[in-house]
């Protein structure tokens, strides 16, 4: 059992994702297709690198992850295969991967050039289609990645820069002050940054644009009252401001990419309870 | 072959259904997860109790249903997994459950304490991932439900109340007035109340807040004009508010939630047409 | 493995997608469900028979689709399943089907009318779940087309008219003058109308309602500048009005169903790049 992961741009309302799996499925019978979701913000590759990170480390070793936000399909944007111990990626050259790379490090990075493992007819809009599925399947599928192109240095990748990640937000630290985006608004409106956060360190407040939310970060939405703005360490292992059952991106009006800082001081009690 | 249902208010821009789905395929790679639909209204267990009740009946023996509508993630609340003649539930306890269970009752209702069948680490925002979707998979993998926990009293469950349901609505009658709400407002826009009609009972009208819809309910939603506003048993056997081709919640401006009163008479005609 | 498509208008804030798929798996559990979509306009057969007949060239032979934009439920619409060289087909007899049958001739169209590969009890409103979803699970289960219900001449089909689809918009031509109308407005607001291009023809410029976007038809969407509006051949083979990373539905105030007028001319330099 291969599982393909699916992360796009796409939306839901239109065939793109269906299609993509029926040209998989094709080539792959057997492999399993997850959506891990269709909903990233047109064009948003940050958003997608964030949330493919996030997500990768919950599958299974082997796992393929076809990842497609792609506003530069049809240019000559490189078409990347990079495994890893753990999956194996598909997606373009334009900073979709490092982040997840950076915390599973490359074997192989293939630029794929290989055109016998893409659709016959290969449009000027849908590479999802006609390019990257089908590289993903024949991955799926047991074709080894040699066969694809032609290995390239993994400091050559988009967003890679020069042996470190760039523009990802600080480094996790344990006392003075982070800065970092707004990567992220989810479902419930939560603000999701690209923080990280120390085991060691206390978040004391953040600030979002001109609003600031005192800390500490709680342990649970419900841990204050219904309406009432909070921080937490969410899901994602990042700083998270939230309003209890309420919707915080339309309380504050912040738009996805909007500065973060947040203050961290030791944690004085480790054993304790909010950070 | 074992199916995972999922029902969650996650929506579908976030990788939140997705990484769901990628630990559970990692704990029982042959399930087969089904979304039952992750568009639940955030923290709405009312309606999350509604659907998972009207779509259960429909999976074939021995699937595994996984709700999560969670707004106490991270408090005290019980970890829930019961099983029946038909299925087994795994959801938090705060509702979600006692509306399906009544119509599929409980064999063994146990409250989940085993941390070993959690993720190691566990989040204080996402028990979905970390808590609930292990555990399912588990079952899903053949584990026996002793192993999770202590079985608890049916009684003891949030919302079942001494021995009968409270607040699902009133009951089916043959002749006079039924109170309900509006459970569920559907993608059509038609407005799902939780008035269920006896057979042997005609509808004559229905009121939601101050419009009241005149009957009887109709066989079709085609029987009438586009555009008209009109009453019918539904999908879920509950009587609907609907406009043909239109919107009622837009057009009637309501909300999930409204007070229903449904107006029944015994039915003179019964092997005629229109309810 | 036989695959079964699902195309709806049913959304996916609700459960009616997901009990289809419990229906069909409960019957034919082997088969694995791919979600075409389900976000096709409330109502809007056209919409549906333009992204079928687009998605169902990219699915392995014997794939079964299922298609249910049904306006008509609950009135006498017949219910069809039509077997082509590649697939069959199940869906309302409304127009929903001759599309994609155009592009895939029929072999056999039968009129289901035996009600024992219905579920039991058939609701007025949902004939997604009680009709179509078990009739296309015993179909991919292996049962004989012939068993289902008489066969019927394929001009008898709704939309398909005397030998030809009505209403689909201008065939392609090489030079002049072709009308159409914008079927589909995409997640990104593309334009996506049913005029064809010729591969000897080259956009000259095209309009829709009072807006004229000059052609040529670039290459990419990033051939031309951020907000700029452009013309496109995209993934469906047809004229598309795009704007480089916007939304040109918004911009323009585009509606579904707008009419479109595209000018040709026959292509000066065939091996040239921009159409």
């Amino acid at each position: 059992l291969v599982i393909v992961t699916l992360l796009t741009d796409f939306g839901t309302r239109d065939v793109y994702a269906g299609v993509m799996r029926g040209v998989i499925t094709g080539i792959a019978p057997e492999a399993q297709v997850v959506d891990l979701t269709h909903g990233v913000a047109p064009q948003a590759v940050d958003e997608a690198a964030f949330l493919l990170a996030s997500a990768a480390p919950y599958f299974a070793a082997g796992t393929v992850h076809l990842a497609v936000v792609d506003p530069g399909v049809g240019t000559k944007r490189r078409v990347l295969c990079v495994e890893t111990a753990k999956a194996v990626y598909v997606a373009p050259d334009n900073g979709l991967l490092p982040r997840a790379l950076a915390a599973d490090p490359p074997r192989r990075v293939v630029s794929v050039e290989e055109r016998s493992f893409f659709l016959p007819a290969v449009s000027r809009t849908f590479h999802g289609r006609d390019v990257f599925s089908p590289v993903a399947a024949h991955v799926a599928a047991g074709v080894d990645l040699d066969r694809l192109g032609p290995q390239v240095p993994l400091d050559s990748l988009e967003g890679w820069g020069d042996g470190r990640l760039e523009g990802w937000g600080a480094p996790p630290v344990v006392e003075g002050l982070a800065e970092g985006r707004v990567v992220h608004i989810d479902h419930f409106g939560n603000l999701v940054t690209d923080v990280a956060v120390d085991p060691g360190a206390r978040v004391v407040w953040a600030e979002v644009d001109q609003d600031r939310i005192e800390g500490p970060a709680l342990d649970s939405y419900a841990a204050c009252g219904v309406g009432e703005l909070m921080l937490i360490v969410g899901s994602h292992d990042t700083v998270e401001v939230s309003i209890n059952q309420g919707h915080a991106a339309r309380s504050l009006g912040t738009q996805r990419g909007a500065k973060v800082k947040v203050s961290f001081e030791a944690r004085r009690n480790p054993g304790g309870g909010a950070l």
